[in-house]
């Protein structure tokens, strides 16, 4: 079973205080180019894997007209998106990505945020989720990008003029990172872009689109505390079609 | 026109002294992963760009048995190249990829070795490249890391236990990087990882195999001066059919 990270009493407290837990997509900053991968919701079964607080079915469901069936494997977030979800077109279920099943060619649209960093059999998880998916059906995704989660110690230095640079290791060494990221122990498991492709296109996905975000120009102008995460990229965004 | 390096004086003779270079494909530590990417070469017409000394082209054609056109911006190279072939089945221009106009419809396959990195107008460069290719061709090419050729540092500094990391900077920030590789001023486009696939998927390619070279165990065991290159990968090798 993965790491359930989410249920520690530790972990949770703080993860309910970031702006992406508490405002929902508009707190998440790469919300929009995510958004933006996405295919037209209304009347779309939706399947979303690691749906946290439900801040994405909700949107899906409410503003996009689509049924969804959420998947979670954390009780507590799970109990939050239920006391938070009103539409009758929002199904919760507990479960584990690693094992879960799920309902063959019964959904147009996969969706994940931030969840499959988590995976460990990551390839399975994939095979999985194109069988659950109707033909031509798309797989939508955010994950920690590979750069940001490779290194032994992944903080910014400062560099010769004062300017971050971020010390990266281990890139090419798959596995386990374990990192104290709100609560200590996070286990996250580390692969490079190319074996993250890779397993999509063993899986049977057509790569339709691939973004390494960082803040764009637009965004540093609103929140020019963003500045050092051009340094390297946070997020790795996916689009395929299977 | 793009920079012109190869025939710089002090570049060519530091080039020429290069593994890679006398010694031809078996000198390219990322070669066996890049000849796994090909298709059976019998009887192909394959396109060489940036052919440099036809080392790839002489391998094609006469332990492969295709035909090969092997373009080349570099007039010393390709001098050097027609020299030491005897192969009728190749033949060898002198081309610009920013500008180079390529016949329709006619090759099996496309091969590009550590060129693509020099080329500003990558996606007009794959628009056509793809319509060169037959249905279904295969462009097959390697180029240089985004994350080895993004920082304003490219050299390995030495983290708290000894160990070599990588100061990535700029990963974000897509454009020129002017480096001192053999000689001064020698100017890359850096572009992440994600722009170059899309920049294929653009062009009507669709992506088999994506891979972040960096030396793999059995290598490291023939060639242990190659341990901290395990760091950050120096090559991205792609495969994508049209």
């Amino acid at each position: 079973m993965t790491q359930n990270v989410y249920d520690d009493e530790r972990f949770f407290s703080a993860y309910s205080q970031l702006d992406r837990s508490r405002r929902g997509l508009p707190g998440a900053p790469e919300w929009p180019a995510l958004r933006a991968m996405l295919p037209e919701l209304a009347g779309l079964r939706v399947l979303d894997l690691g749906c946290g607080f439900g801040w994405f079915a909700r949107w899906a469901a409410e503003a996009g007209g689509a049924s969804v069936l959420g998947l979670d494997i954390s009780e507590r977030m799970l109990d939050r998106a239920r006391a938070a979800t009103t539409s009758a077109n929002i199904t919760y279920r507990r479960a584990d990505l690693e094992t879960a099943e799920l309902p063959k060619s019964s959904f147009e649209l996969a969706f994940s945020s931030l969840a499959f960093h988590y995976v460990v059999e990551l390839g399975a998880l994939f095979e999985r989720v194109g069988r659950s998916l109707v033909r031509g059906g798309r797989l939508v995704f955010s994950m920690e990008h590979p750069i940001y989660m490779a290194p032994s110690r992944p903080a910014f230095d400062l560099g010769p003029e004062g300017k971050p640079t971020w010390p990266l290791d281990r890139y090419s060494e798959e596995g386990p990172r374990t990192t104290d990221w709100l609560a200590p122990g996070v286990v996250k498991q580390h692969r490079t872009i190319g074996t993250i492709l890779n397993l999509l296109i063993g899986a049977g996905f057509a790569i339709r689109h691939v973004e390494e975000w960082s803040p764009n120009d637009d965004l540093l102008a609103q929140r020019p505390d963003l500045a050092d995460e051009r340094t390297r990229p946070m997020f790795l965004l996916v689009a395929a079609d299977h």
